[in-house]
C-alpha cells in the first residue's frame, strides 16, 4: 500500500523532491478552490456582490495554478519516466487538477448568479437549500483533499458514496422551486439564478467524487470509475482488510 | 511539427503500433459518442423514447471504452516511458478521453429530458433551438474529432473559436425562453426539460473546445488552456508560419 514513507525512501532525493512539491502545490491549490466555493456560497446567501467579484477575480489565479501543476506534470513524466505508485500519483494528480478547475469554475458561476441576485433582487426561495446543499459539496471537497493528503482511501470511499445523498437534495430542491414558480410567476428569473447556482453546486459534489475515485485509484491502483458504489466498497474495503 | 510520419518511422516497430492503437481505439470512441449526441437530439426533437432508451443503454460502452483507454495509456506510460510528441500524444488522449466520457454522459442527459417531454407532454417551445444548437454542438465535435486523427491545429483552432457562437446563441435561447415561461407558467415544467437539454448542448460544446484545445498542444507542445482566443490563435498560426 501507499503512503508518505514509501515515498520518503525514494532512490532519488531528488525525484522525491519533485514529486511531494507537485503534490503540496496540487493540495494548496485545492484550498484556495474549497475558499472558492466558501466565498461564492457566502456571496450568494449575504447578497455580497463585493465577495462574488473577488471569486470571479482569484479564478484566473486558480486557472494559473493548473497549468504549472500540468507542467509539472508532464516535466516528471519526460525526465523521471515514474513508474508504480509514483506513476499513479502523476496521474491522478494531472486529473485531479481538472476537477478541482472545474469546481473553481462552478464558484464562479455561483458568483455570477450572487450578482445578477443583487441586481435583480433576492429570490423568494431557495436560501436554505443553497446553505444546505452548499455546505454538503464543501465537506465532500475539504474531505476529498484530505484523503489525497493522507492517501486514505476508506474516506475517499465515503466522499463517493456521499454524492448519492446530495443529488437526492439537489431533486428534492429543484422540484420545490419549480412549484414554487408555477405559483408566481414574476419570480421566475430570480428563482433560476438559485436553480443554476444550486446545479453548480451539484457538479461540485461529481467533481469531489471524481477526485474522491482517483484517491482510491492512487492508493489502490483500482480503477473505480463507472462500476457502481457497491463494487467500489468491495474494491476498497475487501483489499483493506488483504493489504 | 508532430505528422503521422514521424509516429511511422519510430525505432520500436511494437511501440508504433501500441500508440496507434490506443490513438484508433480514441477515434473509435469519438465516432460512438459522436453518434450519441445525433441520436440524443433526434430521440428529443422527434419525442423517440425508443431511440432515447437505446442511448442510455450505449452510455455504459462509452464508459468502458474510457476504461480501456486510461489502462492503455497507463501502460503506454509505464512500460513505454514516452517523451516528446510520443508522451504528448499520450497526455492528450488520456486528457480528451475525459472530455470524451463526458459529452457522452451529456447525450445521456439530453436522453433522459427526452423521455420526460414523452411522458409529461411536449414543450410549447425550444425545439428550434434544440435542432440549431444541436447542429452547431456536433458539427464541433466532429470537428474536433478530425482534427485529432489529422493533427490540425488550425481546424482545432476554428473550433475553439465557434465556442463563443454556441454560448451567445444558447443565451439568447435561455432568455427567450425564460420569458415564455413567465407568459404560461403551466409549461413551466416541460419548457425546463428543453433548457436542461441546452444546458448540456453548450456543456458538449465546452468539451470539444477542451479537445481542440489538446489537439493544439499535442500539435504546437503549447499549453493554450485559459490564455484566451486571441492568444490562442498568434500560438496556432505564429508558429504556423515559422514551422
Amino acid at each position: 500500500m501507499i503512503n508518505k514513507d514509501s515515498l520518503t525512501h525514494h532512490i532519488s532525493q531528488q525525484f522525491n523532491a519533485e514529486l511531494e512539491e507537485v503534490r503540496s502545490h496540487f493540495l494548496a491549490m485545492g484550498g484556495l478552490v474549497e475558499k472558492q466555493v466558501n466565498d461564492a456560497v457566502t456571496s450568494l446567501i449575504d447578497a455580497d456582490s463585493g465577495l462574488a467579484q473577488q471569486v470571479r477575480e482569484v479564478d484566473d489565479q486558480i486557472n494559473q495554478m493548473e497549468r504549472n501543476i500540468d507542467e509539472e506534470c508532464v516535466r516528471i513524466l519526460a525526465r523521471r519516466q515514474p513508474a508504480a505508485s509514483d506513476l499513479r500519483l502523476i496521474i491522478s494528480i494531472s486529473k485531479a487538477v481538472i476537477d478541482l478547475e472545474r469546481v473553481g469554475d462552478e464558484a464562479t458561476k455561483i458568483a455570477k448568479r450572487a450578482i445578477l441576485l443583487c441586481e435583480e433582487g433576492e429570490s423568494p426561495r431557495g436560501y436554505v437549500e443553497i446553505r444546505h446543499i452548499g455546505d454538503q459539496v464543501r465537506k465532500m471537497v475539504r474531505e476529498a483533499l484530505d484523503a489525497f493528503a493522507r492517501f486514505d482511501a476508506d474516506l475517499a470511499l465515503s466522499v463517493a458514496q456521499y454524492d448519492k445523498t446530495v443529488d437526492r437534495e439537489y431533486k428534492t430542491a429543484l422540484r420545490e422551486l419549480v412549484t414554487y414558480m408555477m405559483e408566481d410567476p414574476r419570480s421566475i428569473s430570480r428563482v433560476l439564478n438559485v436553480i443554476w447556482a444550486l446545479r453548480s453546486l451539484e457538479r461540485i459534489g461529481d467533481h469531489a467524487r471524481n477526485i474522491a475515485e482517483l484517491v482510491i485509484y492512487l492508493v489502490r491502483g483500482t480503477d473505480v470509475k463507472h462500476i457502481g458504489l457497491t463494487r467500489m466498497q468491495e474494491e476498497v474495503q475487501g483489499k483493506g482488510k488483504d493489504s
